[in-house]
């Protein structure tokens, strides 16, 4: 058994919040897909989602089921908290056939086990989980009613306890070592992938005292002619002379993950680069002296524009999003955004990573904060420089 | 412009395959949501699967479109080889909302650009399309008649051009390195983390020549306890003495992926472990004298199972799968399995990783080969000793 990442009173404490959500519905039965609420739930943790795999959780009192692929049962055993019979593989001829399906032998086990009457709720829009996949799960359950339940279980890991807060502190300090290692690789020559192993390196190894995990998303370079494009992964190129370069990089521990962006600028700062990353650190300002419990998304997100607009800049995208326990593809929980329109009241224990990336025509600036939402305001969990970090 | 992979008659020659399996279903559109896919047939490369994400293919001769989240059409423009007005972007105020989907949205487009009509084929088990993605989309497009087309792009794939192979080669010369790297490193007492952390550096920084990717499936190491699962994480733990330790790794160049498994044996051999290490040699180079043009993936496996049944050993899982460009989750290609009833006949130019993986009580022993189907027999692609590595 791989030591469990919190106590079983915290996987209770999680059990009966979600139980209390499901009462409310009126759901019988929760059937979790996403890969991250699953973990959160059982502990269960592997790269085994690349084929089916679910979390059955019954109103009733009774410990929750973990069901995937007959080879990663073991797994199951060794890192979730839940009795060996509540985890179940489904049986390798089912893997990846045309004429057959896992989520044929999931309903059958769900019947066998009484728990295909009454209303289901199930995530619609977890990754991993495929139309094809719910077709098979609701041709199998004919007796049940099915319930979008998405993001159920995120809106409650949105609220974090003091051990998950221990763990983002700890990928904090993750993060800033990923950017110390990118601030003393990266210079005209070198290429992108020598100095991605490098920060790779310092986000796996970890500290000496605990490792660091995969990063949901991998490192971002931006420079170049790719400093455009925020999603772009790196390749041989070689950083010029002169180039600005924007990083979005992570720690992580025990999947808990603190995000932090910087800017680094190669040789000379150019005046646009300049104007623009001084209007950035100021609406980053802006935004941690808004954050605070009773203030709503919306309006951090309208203090940051204050003071772009005030630069003549503008910024489609959102400036922030919940985070926490994350697996690829993303490490946003897809529940709290920094954006216009979302009413989402702050509360003490949310943790935002605010990103303001500005992506211009062939150069961009990514500064952002980790940050915990406290009971009077806020904390940068991450602690790092912001300035644009000049290396002549 | 990122230089693409590969030249642009190739993707032609990908897209007249693709038209002749849809002309002979008889589909009008072909909706492409396997990330994978969408690389193959338009060479776009970013991380930006987690929104919604499509490639559209349309029977007539016109050019494959792109559609994904406004903010990484810029990545589009540097990556896809199609026209500007190809590459889509889905607005921002579309992400991750509880009101509207990007997927009303892309069916908006698909219907104004006159292809929401006839038989429309759609991948219904990729990995990062959802249910209530695939909900809104057909219920945004009426007039048309959804097919399932899973695997229609895959089975092209199986086999490979030559200047994939040229990747595939390239791509095991860093499986090769990581491996090296691991053999290097690991010893009682060092962390897995720090032994991941220089296996990852291998595989990503590459050779001078070329840069390494990211792979589709983390580096697995099954040592101690957890060698009895094969999709654990890594994590703080110390290598102890006299463990055995099975590496699952690769090697990627521009998303082409070569795996290559192999053990070590820290201090001194157990017997067990010397024996079904002998067995599993063994039935490699059954595997190998199989392997060729015209046997089927069946027959290969049953080689291998006759081996080892000599030896008293069975394995449950497939011994193999057709292996080439990958995103994560997966490296796996889905189609040709070897493995019991899959009765697909190997033809030149297939690729397959074969893994013999044998997962004990509490230890295990992995050994694998990325294999070329050639005209008459086949090649390992991966060149690395094949015993079980004694350190002592």
């Amino acid at each position: 058994m791989i030591e469990l990442p919190f106590a079983l009173s915290e996987y209770k404490a999680r059990l009966q919040a979600i139980r209390a959500e499901m009462a409310r519905r009126n759901l019988d039965l929760l059937v979790v897909n996403d890969v991250a609420n699953q973990h959160y739930i059982t502990g269960y943790d592997g790269w085994s989602f690349y084929t089916p795999q679910v979390v059955l959780v019954p109103l009733a009192d009774e410990e929750p089921v973990w069901i995937g692929r007959a080879m990663d049962a073991a797994g199951g055993l060794l890192t979730a908290w839940m009795k060996p019979e509540n985890i179940v593989g489904f049986p390798e001829d089912h893997v990846q056939r045309a004429d057959r399906h896992p989520m044929d032998w999931i309903a059958g086990w769900i019947a066998r086990k009484g728990w295909d009457r009454g209303n289901i709720g199930i995530e619609l829009e977890a990754y991993y989980y495929s139309p094809k996949a719910h077709a098979r799960l609701t041709a199998g359950l004919p007796n049940a009613t099915f319930h979008d339940a998405d993001l159920l279980v995120n809106w409650i890991r949105s609220v974090k306890s003091a051990a998950e807060i221990d763990y983002l502190r700890k990928a904090s300090r993750l993060a800033e070592a990923a950017v110390t290692a990118a601030y003393d690789v990266i210079a005209p020559g070198v290429r992108e992938c020598d100095a991605i192993a490098r920060i790779q390196a310092a986000q796996v190894a970890g500290s000496p005292d605990f490792a660091g995990d995969i990063t949901a998303l991998p490192p971002t370079i931006l420079a170049g002619e790719n400093a455009s494009a925020p999603h772009v992964m790196w390749s041989d190129r070689r950083f010029g002379e002169n180039e600005t370069v924007a990083l979005e990089l992570a720690g992580v521990v025990r999947r808990y993950t603190a995000g932090l962006a910087r800017t680094m600028q190669l040789g000379r700062m150019p005046a646009k680069v300049g104007d623009t990353g001084k209007a950035v650190l100021e609406g980053m300002e802006a935004v941690l002296a808004a954050i605070k419990p009773g203030i709503t998304a919306e309006e951090v997100e309208a203090a940051w524009r204050q003071v772009i607009q005030r630069y003549g800049l503008k910024k489609e995208s959102r400036i922030g999003y919940s985070i926490g326990v994350a697996y690829p593809p993303d490490w946003g929980e897809h529940t709290i955004s920094l954006r216009p329109g979302d009413r989402t009241i702050l509360k003490p224990g949310n943790v935002l990573h605010s990103i303001l990336g500005m992506w211009m025509d062939g150069w961009g600036i990514e500064v952002s904060e980790t940050i915990l939402v406290t009971e009077r305001g806020c904390e940068t969990l991450t602690s790092f420089p912001r300035d644009i970090h000049v290396k002549a």
